[in-house]
């Protein structure tokens, strides 16, 4: 199964979004609405695409209000056609309107991730069925835990969630301190984490492998290099794991999947993204 | 003055965007720093932009240390080119090291909002010296405050910012009620606040003018018809605001400049976002 | 229909509600009670008004104990005469007895608020059919979003909520700016946002007017200098709202109605409330 | 010293009173300021009352802006005359106009409830140098801590703050249980509480009494019947607080407190609030 | 009835918990669960105790996925035997796993300071039926109100919950001030709340029951000295209340109770927890 | 050095807190002190021990008044004899008479954890120079960052600090799935994460080896069996790491040790705390 994101991720991202949204005075044009009003609503892709944030969706037509219904037609990691329904809510109109904005905000911003990372991830499986395309903490402030479960959904992997999972040694912690040295020091203070070194040159990864470090992040290497580095690292350390990164784009990611490489990392997953294009439906009952 | 995002909005986001990287074990790697060392940080432009987030950037280094100095050599609404340094910080370097990525997801993302919005403005502002170009509702969730702003920086202004502070009356709300009730009913309830209709063709755009709406939103007309359509409206409303919608892009917007509307709104501004590249670099004190 | 408070709002100042009634330990005295006691309990009017705050009521008793039934007799609107019910509760008697305190202040205030606002409209409206009496931002710290929904419900109208949705021009926001400039800038700078100045004469009135204002605020003026004021302000700019505040009373509201101004904007209504008297009628199942 | 609200209950209201008046966008008139004025205020009293509050008053600027000065010139408990300056304030122009009213609404409100004590309090003084004036539990939710505090400042007392520090046995809790059976129940759980029971009759008096309640809350008792009932409960219990409650106001509360009782509390110090009238003098520097 | 903790510092306690459990990716490993497979799970005791916690295990539960039942078989208070029962589970299986631990957490940790409590209050009740064991202030940092609640389930009582709810007077408190004058002060400040004093001396015992205090606090005195020194203030006020502190264990407790005091606090209750040793028993549906 | 809890964790603790100990009214006993008296304050141990919480300590002063100066006198992970002093402070005395008993619960319990943590850490390192002290998931609900940094702070080492950061598979994940099919899809999935397998036999140890796994975690097993399994296991996989669990106290950690595994986890570290024996010594100026 895709691992969701937390629950209380979800129902804390929904209730800022929804506050940010009807704080302070509600809905003003609901003054329009006739009471007692029913209404359905779908979802509909406009584009193709992967959809993620089904969870959030959900939760903001029930944190408006508990008696509307949302039926998930599409869930997290389902590729989408243009006219696909996603989503259908069934409910009282009123709330139903005040809260499709903040869904949509949800199911697009992340669904443009995961059909961002989808594509990524097809154009490297074309030529390696094990590289694996990962995100990285370039997220957007105070929904990491969001994206990085839309990456998920777009059969892209997590890097290390935050600083403190795993650690990264890139030169500007290295001071008076060789890599050897960061690693062994590394390795006793926090056993069981992924103990990574950026490594921009040979020399680097070879020390870095030697040391026993568990991967190393080859550093805005072209894909030539990076294979030459992922070698030699491996025949030091034949466990280790070699990632690449820097500016890696989808046109250029297949070459450094073709070089062998075992990740391959990309922030614009989660720093650049365009919202996958979902547009709405509604129809009174009655009407 | 270009008004600053709300102090609380800035000092939240920040603590939930540094609790996220950093809990629950701190920065793993920071075990690897000598004590005691200082250090100094420059943010420096990759790419021309306009600078958005100095606030959240100030506030991460702060809330994680306040012996952090931080200069703002940029504010928001700086235009940049690339080289040109953004903030400098200076500091122990432990926690410097901790809030960088924080500083600069805020500061990546914020200026990406504000160059994108600078872009459309100057383009729009070729022809027109008076239309504005305008956010929306489309914003990443739980960031609209900060994105606002952004656009703000980046010399445009802001639609409603969210349900509670003006009407916008779609064909949803409309049912057995006529335009003309509708408008009626929504200035009754609501003195001062702009009520706006959205409207399809002509017909519905007379009948929002006379019935007294603040404004139209005339929603994906072509140009000239959007043309046709202010001219009808301010027949019979002149004061009334007519704003377009719907999927203009920075290559469009001039023409509907040019034909004379006063507002354009852009979901794209804040729901498709492009991180503003900028680096670091950063120096230990005595190296 | 009448646009209720948020329910984020109602959900959050529950909980603190219901947190500071209740935390650390409990409630002490239900360590009297019998255990698996079911009783009813129906709130009632002890003199005439208007109800407000049932959402609030209805989500006092709800989280304290889901399996509480509450009936909302009398909503948001309504007026009542002494002995008549407001609310209906049944269930388990000791979360009953925890939560009553709670729910009653919540009713007692904006009850209060809608009854005092309700009076004055009431006489407002014997005289003028059209003029709205509105709040100020002269609200309890933290109730703001509950206390304008208490006005709706007693048929007033909101102003601005806060600093964040309209422009209003006060003497202190001048200095070398004059009102024709500081409009001219304010609705460049804040499309459709109702951009209000603060009169003391008629030479502001008339510079408002002309300079686009949407509406005036006539500060501390007597009836007759608004008369004429209005029929300046209306002369020049046809459209525009006349607004009159400054320690407007029941007493002395219906002489501005008629007058003609289109808004009455009276802080009392809020920062100056009285409890409306509600009684418990508490019955212990099978007793 | 009179003990002021604790720090946590000050910074968080202060908090939430900002963010609602302030979020989203900000203050939209401070487009208008220019930048880098800076201006002085005074809090000035219009009425003559009792002052509370400060601690809010000086936390609104500083959260806003920590280079705002902030001189409380009239402390908490101050009773002060029209004209008296309450406060001065002294920094930049912009972040003094946005949080002016906050801190005003706070100081208004608590001032206002101070004020209302302090009258009570010297009534009751005039006949009895030791009958204390108590608070109820009749607060305005989410505001208990600073309104408790505010009745302090007017030099009366504080009743149980909540359900959680003191045992109170109303009709309601007993059931099967007699008075004489709760009292040695609520003793023997929640040892040092006031164990507290309503009395409408001098045998209910008599039996709480004998029971070891340390205090009797005579409900509704005419000052003649409290008196009787005040010498019942005192021969039986010498070291028993007799209190009444019940509709009491500034007429009655002085023949309550010469009918020789302990404790007078009164809802309306709380759940009736006359906002004190405070204004404001605002000088731009150099102007 | 044992009064349970309130419901919000639960529902707060337990969503503290989840996020720190499961923040920010959620569970890793639940990748590999089959979906839709259904489980069982019972908490098993594997020593001798007294359950406190349910309602935190009940919410754990329910917060992950509301569609999982609970059942609690031992309620808070019930002892248990090895191989007892104390809840059962049952629901889909990925989201019991992954809630188990913070389940567990809460039960094992409060069911270990019933548990001890229950011990102490058995020894003490051996030698007297009156004298009650109560808790202190040093309790875990967060979780004051559960582990109060903890020890009530033990059949202990709860000392005042913090500083806001009882006077305690120490030697730290007096400068100029004497005992008599502190409890005068004391008293008409805070009427109905609990005045004690901690005393060393029988000099101190007998100025502080002559002064009025509600109760003395007797520190490190030897069994023998607390008997002298509870005579001599009951002797001065026969209702006051003679409470014994200081490093009291479960082998001396007994001779204070002895003695004859009213209370016997130990701090040890809660800041020096043995967790109750529970077991897991899952059984997957259909294996 | 010696990572610190992340600095939010600490700061929303003191608050939370701090909170519980101070509200709603404050410090009722700060009613009887001289205003305008400043104190100096000493912690000191009472028993030898390592002191960890000390940011907490820091915090919970400067919290309640800034101006409280705190000076850490043994920082975390300083081994300290009874006598010696551990923090000195000096301010205004009812702010730190306020926050001294919170500033103590953190240091208590978290010294506690150090002190036990060091104890094991000693034991082990007499026979083992590379075998790591680990905690486990086993904390008190809501501290678990800063019980994880006190174990840091007594030379231990952090396990998985939650679900989201680590894979360890049980048996209770394993249906259809075999240990070998089960660790490959974690490592498919969640590179650079340690992929953990408990086992309780050599089989299963061997299978985890040659699937892939990087750590081992013997469950229950006798140090003569751990040897066996640890040598099996690196036979197959010479880097993965070769852990021990189930009820492993300070008695038979070091026999575990010399059985050759690398880390040795222990529940009882955070779950069974006994807190560290802190005294206080305040001195009032001037007296």
């Amino acid at each position: 199964m895709i691992v969701p994101p937390s629950r209380s991720a979800v129902v804390e991202a929904v209730r800022r979004a929804l506050a940010e949204d009807l704080e302070p005075l509600g809905d003003l044009t609901a003054s329009l609405l006739e009471e007692g009003v029913t209404a359905s609503l779908e979802v509909v892709a406009r584009e193709p695409g992967v959809i993620a944030g089904q969870a959030c969706c959900v939760e903001a037509f029930f944190q408006l209000d508990p008696t509307i219904e949302v039926d998930v037609v599409a869930p997290d990691g389902t590729s989408v056609a243009p006219g696909d329904v996603v989503t259908r809510v069934r409910g009282p109109m009123a709330p139903i309107l005040s809260a499709e904005r903040t869904a949509l905000n949800f199911l697009g911003h992340l669904s443009g991730i995961a059909s961002h990372t989808a594509q990524v991830v097809a154009a490297v499986r074309a030529v390696s069925a094990t590289t694996l395309v990962l995100d990285t903490r370039k997220t957007t402030p105070g929904l990491r835990a969001l994206e990085k479960a839309a990456v998920r959904a777009g059969g892209g992997s997590n890097h290390r969630a935050n600083l403190s999972d795993a650690v990264l040694i890139k030169d500007n912690h290295l001071g008076a301190l060789s890599i050897t040295e960061a690693v062994a020091r590394a390795r006793a203070t926090w056993p069981g984490r992924n103990v990574e070194v950026e490594c921009d040159t040979d020399e680097q990864v070879a020390e870095a492998a030697k040391a026993g470090a568990t991967s190393v992040l080859l550093d805005n290497m072209a894909p030539e290099q990076a294979a030459t580095a992922a070698t030699l690292a491996r025949s030091l350390a034949p466990t280790i794991l070699v990632e690449v990164s820097g500016r890696i784009t989808l046109a250029s990611a297949p070459s450094y999947a073709a070089a062998g490489v075992d990740l391959i990392s990309i922030g614009a997953l989660t720093h650049t993204v365009t919202n996958l294009d979902l547009g709405l439906d509604l129809r009174r009952d009655g009407a």
